[in-house]
Parts: structure tokens; sequence; C-alpha cells
């Protein structure tokens, strides 16, 4: 029985930051050679960043990206370095250099490119074409694959498994979504145990615009038991010595049996385990997963702090009205960047009752974050004012709604302007969907951290995040009140919307499982509420479209994954 | 020597609107029978109307639009129509029927899917195989094929050429940008004359969100002479008679010679031509190709009509400033809409010169719409006072400019809230460029028209426009002023900005041609400027996110043809 021992480099990379990217890469290179890992694995595209989209069509950043790699490349000595990058050849490839000894030594162009969801991969790439080889590193037998390759049940993973390879190193940039972990570790075990392989499985983690990815790196042995498992969002450097048995299960891969498989070429790099080997290994540690309102709150945290940071902020600044969004994304801003960059500005109106200024002042407490109260009845007066020729009446209904949440969302941008501060929007996706909301008023702003988020989820993780930590943070009052939007007297969400789990039920059915309003009714929904809420969502397109990003949390988010026209006259 | 009446039905779909695109079928089916034609040929999706986007994930979309079809088959008699609509097999098909005496006796499957631009077809479509099938049609064999499969050279129209295909029908949803049409016509002459095969080009007519199609309808003859051409920018069913020689040529299509080809199988539906031939055709006129100017107006003006009314607006608001953008946007507007639908508002700061009052009150006046004149100074103060406790000091410099430019874009959507009048925007393609305007101020809207408009390429069609009709329109102080925003006193454009023909040429080289800032100081352009200006478009992408939708009238604009992150640390 031998053994090779791998690194799984699970890092935070930033799309472009190609100098930046590879600092990163050899800092863990580094770490892994340090520990006397064989091999380390980077995630896919490690050197530009996922997804770097149009830039594709940037000649010149094709080529600074070949010229980053090289500088990966010439670093490496004994430990070999598998890392994404984007290659030309004939066309452009998704591809995973093979670096040793100061070289490239091999080369593999990702073969299933996917082309829905968010993915546009087809937009870029050629598939790489299915002759591969397999690369021995401490005497083993080492294949590659990319990704979307291992989702194949008759991929790459098990035609070089059937070629030869007795370890498989999978490359990865993959999104997070609620429970989608469970979903590809289920795949994974399955992959390993199809091909009686061991498997790594490396993925980046980070956030960037509306993606975030969730890291957990996995390890399988042949059996497709997990035998490692890196932190889910935070980088690390997992090193692992995964051991290599024949298995002559192998032959069930090839229909003709295995006497009849083709051996796949073998590039020779080394015959020895690093001479560092004996640096000993902690037993690989196992964290459990997160439990799913804590897998969501991460990725909220981790994709709220990389966007503002990438992105050259320090601060935000956001509207807390005492209602529960607003007063749950201040908390999520809070563990993102430090109370101290987070500010809030409370802007009550002439309806905003009394105990809206105490639950936001309570919650800034909690929080240790400073609030500013901006009583906008200044504005609102003197735009009654002005508003009264042109209107030849007084302002009132829907647009005086609208004039007060843009009139608060004026306010937050001059705050932006001054102070050069982020605003974060606090509209759920539920709100979101049924275009609940003022454009220019409360959809105002750089990140909208929960637009993902179904209120009743938010809800839960509230719950949740109070259990957090040794006191609750977000007031009980906060939660337990109902919802109300606060512009004109007496006003409640229910008033307007059907329960939030009605609701959101409907709307989970139409946007993200694509059902039509008929379809829905058969659900046992009344069949007026379902036409009017879906006549609502499809209405609401264009308010959508300008929408800040934000953090995907779901399969489907209104961002990059769903693309229907504004104009559509379909009524299913 | 054999001949075909064909008539190229150049219809305006709406996308999702499954019944009315059946009504605009089966009226132009009328047409065509009455006037002797053997095959009506529509455009691509037809029945759906182009692109639908994600509608394709809904099953229950496809089921209708299968319903759909049937119901343009059971009409049919005699004609035989060629319908483009999405076929469902083991997948999706971008899809023609040949549907004949009441049944859809034929299906094509589209071989060639785009996936860069503006087009996503491989996020929904499977390619059909190159196997298919002529159809005899008035003893003519009739080959059949889709938009982008004429665009190779070795694709649909020469392999069915080469199997027997004595004319060619292309079904296309093409969009519109400035100059496209002459790329196209030269290479669809040169498909027809390499196949030596008559080709019937029929192209989609209308906007749909950002996309105009721009109809100009081509019939060549097999040695790829233009026959006879449909107007641009409006629907037509053209009737043609296609004379149908025998042509040895085509033994150049295949390297075997024509000994070699393999014949395709012939489904047989008529051998004499349509009953109704001894109606007599108008020679078939052939409109010259509108002027490059005049192509870019009608496309503004069609898309912009379009958006208005296939999204249930009638009447559209805009704030006239008596600068170039708006007064030409209000032009727009009125063509496409009528002077009655188009409501300008002046709403000068403490900042506007009188001139410009005067201007805009001019313009409306040549135009004959109304407007109103609204004062901002009273929001203004009172936002300055309410500000000035949270900043601790008076509001100024940007922070004050953003906020005259926000209480006018709130000031347009309380008129577009009361009276349900459609905002549109007047920012241009080179302020969009590198973000000189304000976010929820002059942004806000529902459709921007000039978005894909650099500003030089403004004042040339202002110029243009003027000269149409019996006097020019736009007042000429307002093209030969210099531009400013008048948000602080003195202010001009080229105060911040280079001279706009300077601008857009690092424009263009930047956004059009993916060139980077070190490519383009090479071109002769200053470093620091390139640099700065680079640095801008870069920075401005949130802004952009957030940006309505417009008009597409160049190669790439800023709409689904440019997908770049927000989150981007590349330099080039």
């Amino acid at each position: 029985m031998s053994s090779i021992r791998v690194a799984a480099c699970q890092l935070n990379t930033v799309v472009g930051d190609l100098l930046g990217n590879v600092e990163r890469i050899l800092d863990a290179l580094t770490k892994a050679t340090d520990a006397g890992a064989d091999v380390a694995v980077f995630p896919e595209l490690a050197v530009t960043g996922y997804p770097p989209e149009d830039l594709l069509l940037k000649p010149r950043f094709i080529a600074d990206n070949l010229a980053a790699l090289q500088q990966v490349a010439v670093a490496t000595t004994e430990c070999v370095a598998v890392v994404g990058f984007v290659d030309r050849a004939l066309d452009l490839y998704n591809a995973a250099a093979v670096c040793h000894r100061g070289q490239v030594v091999g080369r593999y162009y990702k073969r299933i490119l996917p082309n829905y969801g968010v993915f546009d991969e087809q937009r870029y790439f050629s598939p790489g074409d299915s002759a591969t080889t397999l690369y021995r590193i401490a005497g083993v037998k080492v294949g590659v694959s990319i990704c979307e390759d291992a989702w194949s049940p008759s991929g790459p993973i098990s035609e070089q498994a059937a070629g030869g390879a007795e370890i498989m190193l999978n490359l990865n940039a993959s999104p997070f979504f609620a429970g989608k972990l469970r979903v590809r570790e289920r795949m994974l075990a399955t992959r390993a145990a199809d091909a009686s392989v061991p498997l790594v499985y490396v993925n980046s983690v980070g956030g960037q615009d509306e993606l975030v990815f969730d890291g957990a790196s996995l390890v399988f042995d042949a059996d497709g038991h997990v035998t490692a498992a890196a932190t889910q969002f935070t980088e690390s450097v997992m090193i692992v010595d995964v051991d290599v048995r024949p298995n002559f299960r192998k032959r069930l891969l090839d229909p003709r049996g295995r006497a009849g498989a083709t051996a796949l070429p073998v590039v020779p790099l080394s015959d020895e385990a690093s001479s560092q080997r004996s640096v000993t290994l902690v037993a690989a540690s196992q964290p459990p997963p997160l439990d799913p309102m804590a897998e969501i709150y991460n990725a909220l945290v981790l994709g709220t702090a990389d966007y503002v940071r990438k992105n050259g902020f320090t601060d935000v600044v956001l509207g807390l009205s005492g209602g529960v969004d607003s007063s749950f994304v201040a908390t999520v801003a809070v563990d993102a960047l430090g109370a101290e960059h987070v500010h809030g500005i409370a802007m009550p109106s002439r309806y905003s009752g009394p105990a809206s200024i105490t639950d936001a002042k309570d919650l800034a407490d909690n929080l240790g974050l400073d609030l500013q109260v901006v009583p906008i009845e200044p504005a609102h007066a003197a735009l009654h004012n002005m508003l009264e020729p042109p209107f030849a009446r007084h302002v009132q209904g829907l647009t005086d709604e609208n004039l007060q949440s843009r009139i608060r969302g004026l306010t937050l941008m001059a705050l932006s302007n001054e102070l050069g501060w982020l605003v974060l929007t606090t509209g759920n996706k539920s709100e979101l969907a049924v275009g609940y909301s003022t454009l220019y008023g409360d959809t105002a702003g750089g990140f909208a951290v929960i637009k993902d988020v179904a209120k009743t989820t938010v809800y839960e993780l509230c719950r949740w995040r109070n259990t957090q930590g040794s006191v609750p943070v977000i007031p009980e009052t906060v939660i337990t009140k109902a919802p109300s939007a606060e512009l004109r007297p007496e006003q409640r969400d229910d008033q307007t919307l059907p329960p939030y789990d009605v609701l959101d039920a409907i709307l989970e059915a139409y946007v993200e499982d694509d059902r039509t309003a008929g379809e829905i009714e058969t659900m046992g929904f009344e069949s007026a509420l379902v036409r009017r809420i879906v006549q609502l969502v499809d209405r609401s397109e264009y308010k959508r479209r300008q929408s800040p990003i934000g953090v995907r949390v779901t399969p489907k988010a209104f961002g990059k994954d769903r693309r229907v026209p504004i104009t559509n006259l379909y009524r299913g």
C-alpha cells in the first residue's frame, strides 16, 4: 500500500487580481511544501478568480493570466502544484496546470462546461477532449478534473480511473446555495465509490458579487467515505495523507471489463514521497457540517464582508426602521465588518410610531453600533408643497408612500457620498419578488444583503442568531410585532399581502420551481390570490433589474440565474 | 425553369404573447394565401417571440407554445407555413415547423446555437443534427434553416443545397446594431452564391426590451444578387416569385464532386403552384437601405415605442434640462408616441441659467408637447437643513450635486406614480460609461432611450433629425452650447471630462473592442487620461447594473452583451 500527501488549498481569490492571486497561491504552496505535501491542489481558475466573466474577452487579460501562471510555475520545486487558469490554444480553455520544478509539465482542459443557472461557461470556453494524461507523483498515478467534470457519471473521473488513475484531484469554484453541500457530498461519494478511486475535492471560498463559494473541501476514500473535510466559509490549507490501494472493482467501469480498458499515458514527475514527509500530520479534522440556518448566516456574512472589502470599502450605512429586515441586516453587517464599521440611521416620518425608534435604539445598543436619528419631516413637507402645483392636488396614497421611502434613500445616499460608506439595502426576497418596495427608495444602495432570503427565513435566521452568543441581539419586540412599512397610518404588510408563509410557498413554486399560476392553483392555493401574486412578480421585473446585487443563498436567486424578459405577456 | 411564390412575413411578435402571436401569424398567412403564395415564411420563434429567455424553463410554457403552433397548423390549407417555435423531444429545440393542410408535416431544428454577445441559446436548446429533410412545394425542393445556421460557410445552407435544395428559407430573429445590415447582406449574398441557391431571409421586426429587430428581410438569387428587400423597422408581408434553375455549380459544395453528394430525402407537399398564382405581383420593391443616422434613429424610435406599448403604457414623462440629451430623447419620444403622449418637466435648481428654461420651452413648442416647470428649490433648501445635523456641516460638492439630481428623479417618479406615465431617462452611453450620472437621480426611470448612443453620436443624430421635416425641431442653441449638468455654478462637462470626441474614442476601444488601458495608450492617447477613464468605467459598473434598460444600437451595449464583474481588480 502506498500513499500520497495532498494539500487541499481552499483559497479566497479575487476576480481580476492576478498578482494578488499568485501571492495567495504561493503562500499556500509554501505551507503545503513545509508540511511535506507531494501535491498542492488549488481551486478552479485560481489565477483569475471565478467567474472572470467578460474579462475573458480581453486578449490582454488572457496573456496576463498566462504570465501569472508562469510566476506560480517557476516557484514550484518538489511539491507539484495543480492550479486553475485560463489556457489559450486554438480557443480558450478552463484549464488546470500541473506545475513541477519550475515548469508547467501538463495541462488539463475542463470537458463539461456548465451553461445553466449562474453559469455561462460555453460563452467563453471550448471543452477539452477526452484524450488526457495521468501524472505519477510520489509513485502514485494521479488524475485531474475540474468541477462540473465530476458531475457526470460517465465523465472524466470514471474514464481516468478506468485508465489507471489511483487518485483523482478535482478543482472547483462551486457556488453555495442552502443545502448544496449535502447534494455535492452525496454525488462525490458516489463518484469515488463507482470509480473505486480516492477523490480530493478542492473548492474556492469567498464572496464574488452575488456568489459565495463555501469551501468545505472534501477527501473521499475509494469506498466513498469522507476521510477529511475542510471548514465551510473560511480559507484553509488542509494536508491529508491519502492511501492508495490496488482496487479491482474498477473493472466495473468499463463494459468490456478491465482488460479492455485503455491505459492512459503517464507523465512521470516523482517516484518518491516528499523528503518533508517526516512532518507528522495531526489527524485531519472533520468539522461537522453547519446546521441549515448557520450555513445561510455564514454565507450572508462572508458574502457581505467580501463585497465590501474587495470593492475597497471599510464602512457601511443602513436605515434602521426597527423592523425585522433592517435589524437582521445590521446584525449580519456587524458580524461581517465589526460594529465600528456599521452605521445605523433611523429616519422616522410622520407615520412612524415611537416604538420603532426604541426598537432601533435597542438593537444598536445590543450590537454596539452608532445610531443617528434623522427625521424626514422637513423634506417630506417641502416636497408636498413643491409637488402640489404640478399635481393640482395634495400628494397622497402610493405616491406619498414612495415619496417617504425615496427621501430616506436619498438621505442614505447623501451620507454615502459624504463619508464614503457603502449603503446596504434591507429588502428580503419575498418583497423583491412582489415589488413590495420603492425603487430608488428602500432599494437604493450598493449591496442587498438578504435579497435572496425569504421573509419567513429572515424570521428563522433572527431566532437562530439570537441563540448564538450570551444574549439575544435582536430585540424580541422586533421579531414579534406585525410587519409594517410605516408609510401611512396603521399600515401593516398583511393588509396588502397574504401571510408570509402563504406568500413564500407561492413564490417558491413560481420563482424557484418555474411553475405557472395554473399549476400552483392545483397545489391548493386560492386562484385569485395566486394570479395576483404571479402578476405582481411579473410586473416587478423592471424593479428587480434596477436593484443592487446581493448574496445568493437559494438554487434560484433574482440574479444571473433568473433571466426573464421585462416585456413578457405570458400568463400561464 | 420553374418558380415558387414566397411570402416573407416580417412580423412584430411579442414575447410570451402566444395567442397574440398566433393571430399575427394567421393574419399574415391570409395575406400570403390571397396573394397566391406557395409558402409563407415566418421569423425564428415567431410563436413565442424572441428571446423568450427563462420562460423556456417553464414546462407549461413549452406546452402552451406547442398548442399555439397547433392553432397555426390547423389553419393552414394549400399555402405552406414555415413557422418558428420551440419543440420538445429528448430536449428543447429552437425549431421551425412546416405546416400544410392542417398539419405539422415537418420539423427542422436549429443546428448552430449562438451563445455569445446577447445570445444565450446553449442555455436552453440542444442543437439539431445534420440529418434533415427537404420539402417539395409547388414542385420545388425547399430547404429550411434558422438564423445562425446561415452564418457558417459549411453549415446547413451549403449542406442542404448539396443535398438537392433548390431554394433555402432562413428564419431569423436578428437584432439590430448600426451597420449590421451591410454585414448581414454581404454574408447572405456569399452564402447564396457559394451554394448556388436562391435564399429567402426573413427577419423579425420590433423592440423587445433592449433588443430591436430591424426587419429588412431579403431575397437573393443563386448568384447572390438581392432581388427583393423588405422595409427596415416596419412590419410587412413581402410576396416574391423566386426563379429556380438547375445549377451545376453546386458540385463545388462537395469536395468529392456533385456525384458524391448524398441526396436528402424529400417530403412531397405540392407539385403545382398555388391556384391563386394568377394574382399578379407588382414588381418587388427594393427600398434603398437607410443611411447610418436614419438607421440608428429608427431603431431608437421603434425600440422606445415597442417598450412603452408592449408594457401597457401610453404616456411618458422626462426631465427637460435644455441640454442636448434630453432634447434629443424628447424628440425620439414624440416620433415614437406622438406629442400628446410625451410630457416634459423642467426642474430648475438655484444653479440653472435662464437660457435652460428658454431652450426647454422652445423645444417643447417645436415638438408640440406640454412642458411644466417645477423649481426644485423648496426641496433642495429643506434637505440642506435636514442634512446639516448628521453631517455637522452644510451639504456641498458632489453630495450637493447628487442631491439636486435625486430631487429631480424623485419628482419624475412621483409624477409617474400619480399619473401612470413611464419615466424616460436621458443619459447617453458616454456618461453611462464613466459614471457621469447620479444613481437614483438622472438614471431614475423605466427606459433609457439613448443609453447605447455615444455623446458625439447624439450630436450627429440631432443634426440629422433637424434636416428631416420642414423646420429644425431641436433649437440650434441646444446643440451649440457647452454641455453642462448645471449642478454647481459655471459647471461645464469639459471641466471633468476630456472633449467628447477623445472620450468616445477611448471608450470605444475599451468597451466595444475589449482593449486594455495599456493597449489604448499605444493608440496615441495620453497615459494618465486613459488610466483615469478606464478606472471610471470599471468603478461605475455598480451604477450601470442599477440603470434601466434601453435600446441597443452598437455591437456592444451596456446590457446583456457586456457581462463584467463589479468586484474586479484587473487593471490591464
